[in-house]
């Protein structure tokens, strides 16, 4: 096979000059380490198995947007905070997270039982594949709004995709953790194609209503990381309380050289009040207004 | 009606302690400003046109994604190049963007008659309103692979979103020019919808057929501007030939205070030849090899 820069290599030249560096191309990883043979339970193909779990080869997170890095006196004063709905969108939106999560803890069972780490896995990896989608959806929807009517943005775009790439870095380093099994990933499928379609049909007809409706459920993602922070201060999670945070989130957060699992889950609390805050922020505008928040802040 | 800093201002904090500076807010235009009535021909509402008009405070690509800056000289290097179809994929892509552009020659009339400023422009809005999609619809299904498929991304989503604020940016350019007419907006609501619809379905098939077309489409791109840029030069452009740049136009390509029509011309060509590059090395890769290009380069 042929790569890029060997191809065409003149006609393949942007204005720059620039053709692609070979040296970048060859780190390319190896589909074929007999090393990951361990994973192979249940999948037919190594191809199959290396491609599904998420190896970090220490490029991850490298080129990320700008977001908040926070600091230790920061992440230890997030609050669980309530925006009380006023207009009748925010009641709806107020509804639906909290019919959403009480629908969520019954049918994945987190009420019952000892939480443990893979309880606690299982819940984040799920939650953060859905909380991933309203940034994106929005953004998308604003761009090709912004094609289409011939207007600009109002600065909006960029706080929008770094939700969507800060949710996806929090299941990214979940996965870190964790390789979930068949049926739980057909479960993620199913969800996001329904929520997918709700969302992007509802920021159609109100994005008012549906960053309210992330500000709630940025509201209940605040409680839940608080509540996992408990069961790490009271022993619960005896695993995770030795554990070093894994080289992504260090990475991602700017964390230090020793910092450890609690410190990421602080770190990813505060990403979620932080959200809270755009989001509720966010529904009190009109969609001409300016964006408040600048990148990275 | 209460501003977001005033309303519950304890429950609105993040982490950081942030509110909304509401200064900020402040900055929201009036949308009253009788100082534009000379623009409502055909409008009933003040209202409508001056959301309508694009109208630059000086706040517009303030926070752009990195994006190269282009050297005098690098901008008056670009040529037309051609990468030879191989595959029975690139030859589809090929008479795709053939046959698209024969047909849009055709139908907007750009072959007929004399080429002024107002031909120029009309053509460049159309066209920019299309480009930005590709870039938008990739960012967005990889995004959402990534969440659905529990695998990282390998850095592609940067590229494609900075290549859709860019050609979004070309036609928010051309929008200080021109207030383009109602029939016309109505031929951009059916060819984004038209577009975004076979665009999306055709990535979930094959990303390497869209990158191909893409990279045709920029060939094309690069085609047109340097006509544009040859009209110039034999004189058929006298209004453009003395007139500066927008100022959105010198804030986002660094362009000098002296800078002309012509040097917009010169930064967006080399855009499309960067994203000819761009687009022809991702159809070369595999969507699991990671993507070579920097932020901004
Ligand atoms: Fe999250
Ligand atoms: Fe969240
Ligand atoms: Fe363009
Ligand atoms: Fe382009």
């Amino acid at each position: 096979v042929s790569t890029p820069a060997q191809k065409d290599e003149i006609q393949m030249k942007d204005a720059r000059g620039t053709t692609v560096p070979l040296d970048v191309l060859s780190s390319v990883p190896d589909h074929h380490r007999p090393d990951l043979a361990h994973f192979r339970t249940g999948l037919s193909k190594p191809d199959d198995l290396e491609k599904k779990h998420v190896k970090d080869d220490g490029t991850m997170g490298q080129y990320s947007l700008p977001h908040p890095i926070w600091t230790e006196e920061e992440v230890n004063k997030v609050v669980i905070t309530h925006t009380p709905p006023q207009s009748f969108t925010d009641k709806l939106a107020y509804g639906s997270v909290k019919f959403m999560r009480w629908n969520f803890d019954l049918f994945s069972g987190f009420k019952y039982g000892k939480r443990t780490e893979r309880k606690w896995l299982q819940r984040i990896i799920f939650l953060e594949t859905v909380a991933g989608v309203p940034g994106m959806v929005a953004a998308m929807t604003r761009h090709l709004h912004s094609l289409r009517r011939l207007k600009r943005d109002y600065g909006w775009i960029h706080t929008l995709l770094e939700e969507a790439e800060n949710e996806r870095m929090h299941l990214m380093t979940a996965l870190q953790l964790r390789n979930p099994s068949a049926l739980f990933r057909w479960c993620v499928v199913f969800a996001q194609g329904t929520f997918v379609t709700l969302f992007s049909a509802a920021y159609l007809v109100s994005p008012r209503f549906c960053h309210r409706f992330v500000g709630y459920l940025e509201e209940e993602a605040v409680k839940t990381y608080t509540k996992c922070l408990e069961d790490f201060d009271s022993g619960r999670l005896p695993l995770w309380s030795d554990m070093e945070a894994p080289p992504l989130a260090k990475r991602y957060w700017s964390l230090p050289h020793d910092a450890m699992m609690r410190d990421v889950i602080l770190a990813i609390r505060a990403d979620e009040a932080h959200h809270r805050l755009v989001n509720h922020t966010l529904s009190d505008l009109d969609k001409d207004d300016p964006n408040p928040f600048q990148p990275g802040k």
